[in-house]
């Protein structure tokens, strides 16, 4: 078990901890709820590396995850999570496109809620999608990401991988890099480094560098190697194809040169400093082979561990009120 | 637990009492059959709305949802009940393109068949297909819906809905409205409601209604306010998008003028009847959404609810043969 | 059971049995190593079909089916053959689109391995892409068809079916016709069925006949007729309609008239000839419904349940060493 940054948590009794019924996203949170979740994925990381994983303490709770956006890994992996806890998990695959309107939207949550599920994860294409579920049902909603709002458990397992790798995230130089506008990752992260007091740098290109990001408290910049000095952690975002064609950036080549994380440009980073990619990766693209595959400095994979930890500890925890966890009635 | 309309069954043994081996339609069920379905679903209801929802009584068993046509919801359900009950829960899902010819229907059933299927649950784009399929096979097999043949769980939950919001459905007088002539839903909820002996009316545009509906022992008519005059339950059907688009109803706005349940409509019904729609719905089309939404007369997502019940009861009756349930061997 | 071709397994303590950590392909594995694969299958063959068909053994670990290829009964058998061991079984749908350059391939690995899986089953359209993945995680890999490199598992189940309808595999005349030079299914079946000392035979027009497959120690013919003569197996491929439209073959109607298995032409076989097919079959095609459905001769559906069972065997294995079985550590 790793040391939290704050400890106020541990002072705190049962549900006073983590009084949320939601995981809409970091907005909301609290630092020391943020460590908290973080703690609690700790001994599922350490149970999913051993040879007896799963537990039993969802058994008898039906988990549906509603995605109306596809997703391979995120889907996989609060699948996996699921059903290690032993929940009834069962997916519903809901094409945007039949899912129009916003009264149908809300007849699906009803229809969700009426199956009496006791945890659904959403995905959706629209930002908000999430938070008006929520408002409809009697169970917990976990976001699996909302248009470019947030992707709260992607920020988790990206700090759970920073606070594991490098100790803490307190004073931590952060460069989030790429598609900062659209991106619910990036959103999600500056939410939860910032509230964790990391020191966060954000860059992009001016066409996807929202205005006024400095009001979230990261500093922005537009060249990528002023950026990286002294960065510790060094977070490339995915280049979305959708961006490639919409003229947000004039060519593939073009972004590879001037935002590409190559070895020759990590250099400039702190030496040592982790590399990270919330997947999937375009190579060649937005980064290097050579810098994702880095044997010390890519964190990549880990990544990947980390959110099926994270996603474990949210389930656990949000059930915890209707499984009449002591503490948490 | 409520109580039955009929009971004869109480004083039946075991497999006397539900002697189908199938679930292939409400036609050829006799009402105390129907009525036991309806009392095994009861435990359901209270069981799925405590803090433990599952039972062991399918572990071991294998449930085989193969499914040639797209159904969100009603595979949603299925799959829920199942897991609920712990079988090992599959889902087949079958583009019907790949599936066109009639040999190669009874070379899938052969498959699951082959598989050790404990259960099958199918639902197909044509009528008689399941029936196919059950006649090839040696385990239980649950129709889902079958073209515009039948969907007999549809009825089950319907039934059990308006008997646990009026009371009885013995000579409650239901009022099926919409494109009765191509809807399982309407033909297995008029088998199982008549069976009952409801006063059932049928109401439809005279392109989308049935010729010699009566012998179905039904009133059909074509105005729907005199159809609603004394009704205790609406029953809205889905227009499906292909019928506006097919010749059948003239236009959305057209069909929302003389068969969409506004609350001014609903008004010429007994004061507090019960609206019901199967899901999913066209708002603003066949039904208003003051209407589907009313706080004391909707009872859409109580539907909703029923149907995982109905579907547990029907998967743990089946069963019971070939778990060697006392009485049932 | 059966008795097995082959003994010296029997005096072989645990691992060394069967040493390889992944099933990739046929090629490679030792005659013993395949007899004791069918060995541990016949207990599968025998709880799938009693009442109480799970087991608990891989009860806590995580097995992925990754099919990067369609295959509705490959996966339908793999995940059935998971479920009944208590596995948690995970599918991964990815469309081959979305998975087109060779890293991406890896980093889906990567992924899966990341996320802690315990065995991954995967397809893939493309030769050799299994052998990747295995190189890359660090749990067993099975290979469930990998373009027309092998299937390895559809070997296993059809050598499977034969020793236990024929009571033995050795010096069983087996005649396997039809796509040869593009099936995965005939390339592990030659290399099974003659590491067990059948006399197998092929036979395909020559623009589907690969050069040199005298090498693979099977007779060649292009007469259809002459290579049934003594054929203790008939063993069909399904012709695939890529085949068809392909210039392959001129046509369903020709292909059939020359090598369709019709009751006249099965009668050139031994009396009693076994009749297979891996199945979806094209009826009418490379196979005549009365062949498909002989009562006696065919072993069609016995090939599909076979498949469960193998796959039992192959998963319950291949975990051993995981799993920390005595004598597999």
């Amino acid at each position: 078990m790793q040391p939290s940054d704050h400890s106020p948590a541990a002072s705190l009794p049962g549900s006073a901890v983590f009084p949320h019924r939601h995981l809409t996203g970091i907005a909301g949170l609290k630092p020391h709820e943020i460590t908290f979740l973080l703690d609690e994925a700790e001994q599922w990381v350490a149970a999913n590396r051993g040879s007896k994983k799963n537990d039993k303490r969802l058994r008898g709770l039906t988990q549906i995850n509603a995605f109306f956006e596809n997703s391979t890994r995120t889907l996989l992996s609060f699948e996996i999570a699921g059903k290690r806890l032993r929940a009834d998990v069962v997916n519903m695959h809901a094409a945007t496109s039949s899912v129009k309107k916003g009264e149908t939207l809300i007849d699906t949550a009803m229809t969700l809620n009426a199956m009496r599920a006791d945890v659904i994860v959403i995905r959706h294409g629209s930002s908000g999608a999430v938070r008006l579920i929520a408002d409809k049902v009697d169970c917990p909603v976990l976001n699996a990401g909302d248009g470019s709002h947030e992707h709260p458990t992607q920020a988790l397992l990206d700090a759970l991988t920073i606070r594991r790798r490098r100790g803490t995230i307190h004073n931590q130089r952060v460069v989030i890099c790429g598609d900062v506008l659209h991106s619910r990752v990036a959103r999600s992260n500056i939410l939860a480094l910032t509230s964790l007091s990391a020191d966060v740098r954000v860059c992009a290109p001016s066409t996807l560098m929202p205005a006024g990001i400095e009001r979230m408290g990261v500093t922005p910049f537009t060249d990528f190697d002023t950026a990286l000095e002294g960065a510790d952690v060094v977070m490339m975002l995915r280049l979305q194809n959708e961006r490639m064609a919409g003229g947000f950036v004039p060519s593939n080549r073009e972004f590879h040169l001037r935002y590409g994380l190559t070895l020759k440009r990590l250099a400039k980073a702190q030496p040592g400093a982790l590399v990270m990619h919330p997947g999937p990766m375009n190579r060649g693209v937005e980064i290097d082979s050579a810098v994702a595959d880095h044997v010390d400095q890519s964190a990549i994979t880990e990544q990947v561990e980390m959110g099926v930890a994270v996603r474990m500890a949210c389930l656990d925890v949000l059930t915890r009120r209707s499984r009449g966890v002591k503490g948490w009635a």
